[in-house]
């Protein structure tokens, strides 16, 4: 029995970061027995250059046939200036609608051996691990109707629709309080019910699937509100659960309080536990193809993989603590790097994980 | 010439940390021959408990025909099991769209004497000076359609419209550049263009006004990154420009980075300059009637209305003088209060305020 996954390196240092998890994924398969193959295929600015659109429909079906994805990061200034239905951000968008993809999980946890590059006080942050349930296919991102249009007066008016029905809330709730089961069993769902009906609507679908979970502990929070409380004191969250475009702001927010986005990874999965899984960093184009990109927000992402999705925990485990191990060996590439530690490069960082495993 | 001034105590600390204000205005007022007059009204919860709605439209009319607005704050648990078309907020929401008050500035300012108060490291935050401008009557929070309806096949589905014109993203735009020109020159507009239309839209009107405003460097952001970066690196911004939604979040966030939110004054102008004026904060039903509140915020408040509605800027240094010397003599209210300073009741700072003046 293999399992295939399907790779896609994307733009940016995508190529370089994920060239390094794939080396460890395939260090991992032959050691532990996982019978693991891989195909690659091409998404957001690789693939406009080389089809003209960001995803094409075969290489969603493709990605489809497997059991897993592993995408590095998407875009680039190069594409900027296309129209924005053919920009690298619609394969990515396309790619999570297409498999439908709802439960984004973002982890921000803070390394230990990383405490320092935190722009928060140590002691706010120390021991920080929230975990970020975002939903990923529907409200603002995809809703109907949206786009310009010319009103009577002449002048143009912008809209979009943020839109989310029972089944989808009910769906991303259970993801969301199943995790919180699995960790500290607290729950904070975050909407803005004082002013949008639509949460008004998210927060009476978690109120009734409450009592579903009792072992869970239920609260409600107003984004804005939730905003400054992850500033203020993380530390009071376990399981955080959002719409959309809550989720992006949201974890993006957290994952910098960690000041190591570098480390971090996603994964975003479907109703049968099916998942993509990618950095929460971006595509970084500035330091492309200089070979100093931290890979091991991918590793880790690779490890979500094969706990997730492909159900090789242990494996999981293993890599997880051969990124741990390596960060103890004072290994740094430069965006977590400080005075006193080994600065290594991608490559570096990838080989150390290696040998670590 | 007398210049009348509605103020609406609001619920929760607001009637205690207004009282303060009203005292500080009308020593300034004697001090200065300001010629002040003041009227009371109903806002909020107290509305609905004199009036059966948050805010009637008799007060709003009073309230437009003064010269500015001191609001304190609105909300608290009695009313939230209401139906939300008469929640508190409802008042501040037709009280905003009644009177036009379109442009909301929110600075984030942190006080050298409470630097210690933030939860981020002391060289990430020392003198910070930002200031959020957010369109405050359109966006999302207005929208229509929204609601919540049932679908064909019985399930509910919630939602609200994300809409903005060319020329309420133009007015607010030059409120921002106008900002930018009195401060440091430069201007960041934060959007969602990757994903959403009508913030391209957004985009593609402040692009068009740039060329007026050439001492003003403007660049944009996406929400998500904003988000980070205010985290990150806060002191890389001067002025933020951005919607009613992500205006809401970010401000909030951005007033946390000081970790003294009571501090923080607001104001929300209309196009003749016409203003409500209130704190940051919320109404804090918490700690309402124990006398321990904040009132710097409200008495900031207070010289912000001086300045941008009633031309009175001599007073409104002189106040903020003020209150910048009573930091200094190390008096403390409770929620700003270390180790080491004065610890004093929301009377005492008020009055510590007057004296100062
Ligand atoms: C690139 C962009 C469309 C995307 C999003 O907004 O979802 C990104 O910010 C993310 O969070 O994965
Ligand atoms: C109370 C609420 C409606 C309001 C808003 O969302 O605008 C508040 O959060 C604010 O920022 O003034």
């Amino acid at each position: 029995m293999t399992k295939k996954v399907m790779i896609l390196p994307g733009d940016g240092i995508g190529p370089e970061i994920v060239e390094q998890a794939l080396a460890v994924l395939e260090v991992a398969s032959e050691k532990y027995n996982l019978g693991l193959s891989f195909e690659q295929g091409l998404i957001g600015g690789s693939s406009i250059d080389a089809h003209g659109e960001p995803l094409t429909d075969e290489a969603l079906k493709a990605a489809g046939e497997c059991d897993a994805v592993l995408l590095g990061a998407v875009g680039g200034p190069q594409w900027d200036t296309l129209e924005r239905e053919i920009r690298p951000e619609k394969g990515l968008l396309k790619i999570r609608s297409g498999l439908g993809l709802y439960a984004n999980l973002r982890p921000a946890i803070l390394y230990p051996q990383l405490a320092d590059a935190s722009s928060l006080k140590p002691d706010v942050v120390a021991g920080l691990d929230i975990l970020i349930v975002r939903e990923l296919t529907g409200g603002i991102y995809f809703g109907e109707p949206r786009g310009i249009k010319t009103l009577e007066n002449g002048e143009r008016q912008g809209f979009n629709t943020y839109v989310y029905r029972e089944s989808e809330i009910e769906r991303i709730a259970r993801s969301a309080f199943e995790a919180a089961q699995k960790r500290n069993g607290k729950l904070c769902s975050v909407d803005k019910a004082n002013v949008l009906e639509v949460t008004v609507l998210w927060r009476e679908v978690l109120d009734r699937l409450a009592p579903e979970y009792p072992d869970v502990e239920l609260s409600h929070m107003y984004v804005d509100n939730a905003a400054m409380q992850l500033v203020r004191a993380p530390k009071q969250f376990d399981v955080m659960v959002t719409g959309n475009m809550f989720g992006d702001i949201l974890s993006d927010a957290a994952a910098m309080l960690t000041g190591s986005i570098g480390m971090l990874p996603s994964a975003s999965l479907n109703e049968s536990g099916f998942g993509l899984y990618e950095p929460c960093h971006g595509s970084a184009p500035d330091i492309a193809g200089q070979g100093i990109a931290n890979p091991l927000a991918t590793i880790l992402s690779a490890a979500m993989m094969l706990r997730y999705s492909l159900g090789m925990s242990e494996a999981a485990d293993a890599i997880e603590a051969a990124v741990s191990n390596v960060l103890e060996l004072g290994l740094r590439t430069a965006d977590i790097h400080t005075d006193g530690y080994q600065k290594v490069s991608t490559a570096e960082m990838g080989a150390a994980v290696v040998a670590a495993l």
